[in-house]
């Protein structure tokens, strides 16, 4: 579920003399008063508690008081306005974050606007309180030390507060046998917004089936991983300019890496795009996702040649292989490892305006001297996903 | 140790023209200024900064000014004073809450009151800051997430902040050997309040011995876990609307749960109970408690037969059968697991105003077609534990 | 790298009726207005946004607006300002805190000033916001929950916010072979300011030389622990009164222990120091530190005689005989350990102003009977790591 916000603007009386308009933003306040000197006195303070709906149980309120200097224990909050102005109020078309499959273009591109927004407040805005008075629940079932400090930092950059655990599984422990239904219901009654990690697929969407308020799908074992998917295509987007009519080379574990196979589902979405698979053989895109880019018209192609894609690509986005994927064959792993790396050379063949991303963590399949390369854009898609998490809180919580 | 705070209101001063009060509540603040136009200039400014009493190294500063526009380098604090009022400055009774003891039928009955108060303050204020610049620490010697975050949004509620460690037995691991004493020395000098779960009965009150800060229980071992049992009598007094003259129906595991007993302990206080114990034979109340019920005059009842008992009680009290307590008798364990389950069926039987309660987890000793029923109350007692918890940090840390 | 703050003072326009300067400094927000009831209406608000410098994305914004008044969806925030002025702006000369050998005399000396500021504030003004809008990373690659609370407890005690990971490990596991340098490039972009505690010397080196804002290191396995080392030496001055002239007892285990080698290497830095070694003797202070203090003019003694040397001594710095280092020689552990306890009967010859200090935590090389003397400073010195934690925060973040 999600919560609402609105604001109005108290319009000025007239007919007084040397009226001035005083607009104190700070936090949650805004007010504007009148003073004339030689009427005895004359003020107003209007102003505006910032309330929420959640669930059924709070209610916006408005507070409007004249003469509000001679009331006592008045609860004055200030708005922190920023320097950009929101249309505060206007609810996000989405409850939750389940999966990548939520988004269509036009929602993604408006969350790319608010995304910007975001880059703006936490370069310019230190101390933005945004979503204060707003907690939200890092419920990990499973430890995932840079996605939930993502989530913690952008809850904390918009001045918002955090319970975190990274130890859910207890909740829930064999030995004590409660439902991921029964922690969420308890879950909700602490916090306004809860972002889950699991390790079983579906677990997000049954989480947001059971909880009153919003809850953000921070990755579901082998299912979605829907901020992941759109940082990376905000990032395309940040970096090439565009997102209609680019060649994307996606490189490395194919079959197994959730990240590659949203993105792919993503790009579906814009006209003219042209998809590149290189992949060692043991780990090639699955079927499904070939079948789905045909029926969605856009080319694909697959390559063992990773020089020319990279001649060819506006991006090459290159995934680790996996270990674990290999079990006992680590002779398969190993041989599967080094076959395309991204190095200088790469680099070398690669078009002038063209970038590198990876969703790391890394091992070697980007070599170090890429890393001091501008077109080498992975640690600005992983501060890319600070920004997609502040914009998703921002929406869910106070919308549009 | 208790923290108080106190706060006055400046008087205005008189024969002043076009005199004003601008009453600025936001944060710590409170000021008043007065004006005049005609004249050069006549300005004042009062603010008191809220000070803490903090053992004996804190004393409550006022500091006034007039004039203080031509003054350099003020701190100028903000008094966020919600909707209700509190008598601020009363100190609490209670140094520490330790135990269900500590509490008689009067305290009880005001902290409830000012839990009530929380409860709106969570409701329709979101960002309080009655507890900001206040400091807890989670103690936490064994892991407890559902307790530990319960308090921790009990304090972010209140804009207070949160130091976590859920490792506490780091602290002092028999490699290093430190004593709880010496933890708790060093664990004051960064907070302002202490909320420890342990595995030993009895720690809480050796640190509560050695702190000069208050500290509450959160759960020591077999001991005390007493903010589960105000809640518990707190959610009763909710849902029934009172104390006295009500019928409890206990099941479950009554020989090993401590709820249970803090509770009947507590019912004690009350009169005109009546309490109904129903539990599988291998894990009957025991006869510590039924003495004291006694001794107190309260009546008491054993029965093997729920649906009766449920016909005639205005709260049922499930609780989970743990498997650790029964060893490797499996056997027995299940034999007293599937005994006496709150169904549909009962909920049949029980009447209109009654409730269900149950401290959580839950397995199936509760069905979950049951959840729906709105006499199903132990989702709303989990949530009461928040505003009991706010309740008790607001007394211990600024009093009623 | 440092981040950088500046205020400037707007100069009261001149030829205007009736100005008044308004000085209403809450959290960041500094502003003066004039205004006249006789003219029309003229104002002037003068406001400065605090920003920071951090890394490059970061440019220090002025903003300055005439007739503010007239003008909408203006950030105004406000500047806290203490009771103490601090001359904000000026950078502080280090980038990070990496070891000891960093400080020299006059930076220690004005490092210990800040500190007293800090004690002030954490007393005296609860809820500072000095480090509003600023967030901490603790990178704890290894648990040490009283050295994290610590700097947890630093942070919020200024208004800022912290991210946690006690379980940093997980980034850089061999599973996935992530370098720290990848982990730093990540971390740096979700906070302000990386506190990281690593199991390898030379860590915190190579983080700091990596990350774009400042590193503080909380200790890198058998490296440095610098914040240790000044809150040692931040004690003696307090506790003394001075560091020239003094006479400094180690005890304990002074072949193993950084804390008392960091502590000969600071004292080196005063002048007519004497330092006497008190350990067992398979624990020796090793040659190096012997030789530098020779090279530095500090005389040095060993002793056997625990007894005589407390007589003698302003300070007796007593450690804790660490069992791990004596591996399947129990039996030369045991002897060690029971060799130099101080008790009441070394209280005894002790000086009047003399003091008893330890790293913490103890186990019985000082018995606690001898907590209650006003001489045993060690919880006084686990507090003052408090205060210079802010004040390097502090420091570091919005400089002098």
């Amino acid at each position: 579920m999600a919560a609402s916000t609105s604001l109005f603007s108290s319009s000025m009386h007239s007919g007084m003399p040397a009226s001035r308009t005083v607009k104190c933003s700070e936090n949650f306040l805004f007010c504007q008063w009148r003073m004339s000197c030689k009427q005895p006195s004359y003020s107003k303070l209007v102003y505006q508690n910032q309330s929420r709906f959640l669930g059924n149980e709070r209610s916006l309120k408005w507070k409007q008081t004249d003469n509000v200097f001679q009331k006592e224990g008045i609860q004055c909050q200030a708005l922190k306005t920023e320097n950009m102005t929101f249309s505060v109020g206007k609810k996000f078309q989405l409850d939750d974050v389940i999966e990548a499959q939520q988004f269509d273009r036009d929602t993604l591109s408006a969350i790319f606007e608010v995304a910007r927004d975001m880059e703006e407040i936490e370069k310019n805005s230190p101390g933005s309180q945004i979503l204060r008075g707003y907690l939200m629940a890092t419920l990990f079932y499973e430890p995932s030390t840079r996605t939930r400090l993502s989530f913690e930092s952008a809850m904390k950059r918009l001045g918002g507060e955090v319970l975190t655990t990274e130890n859910a599984r207890e909740f829930s422990s064999a030995s004590k046998g409660e439902t991921l239904e029964d922690t969420i219901r308890t879950v909700e009654g602490y916090s306004d917004i809860i972002v889950m990690r699991h390790f079983e697929s579906g677990a997000a969407r049954r989480a947001a089936a059971t909880a009153g308020i919003p809850v953000i799908n921070a990755g579901d074992g082998p299912g979605q991983h829907p901020t992941q998917a759109l940082l990376d295509v905000y990032t395309i987007e940040r970096e090439i300019g565009k997102l209609d009519g680019i060649r994307v080379g996606l490189v490395g574990d194919l079959a197994n890496g959730r990240t590659v196979r949203s993105l792919a589902y993503l790009l579906a979405k814009y006209t003219d795009v042209k998809v590149y698979f290189v992949s060692p053989g043991v780990v090639k895109m699955k079927d499904d996702i070939k079948d789905y880019l045909t029926s969605k018209g856009v080319e694909w192609e697959e390559s063992a040649d990773l020089m020319e894609i990279a001649s060819k690509c506006d991006v090459v986005y290159q995934t680790r292989i996996q270990r674990e994927r290999f079990g006992e064959r680590i002779d398969l792993y190993e041989e599967a490892r080094g076959k395309y790396i991204v190095n200088r050379a790469v680099l070398e063949v690669m078009q002038k305006h063209a970038v590198i991303m990876h969703p790391l963590p890394r091992l070697d399949e980007i070599t170090v001297d890429v890393d001091s390369d501008p077109r080498a854009a992975y640690f600005r898609q992983a501060k890319n996903g600070l920004y997609i998490r502040m914009a998703l809180l921002k929406l869910l919580l106070i919308g549009w």
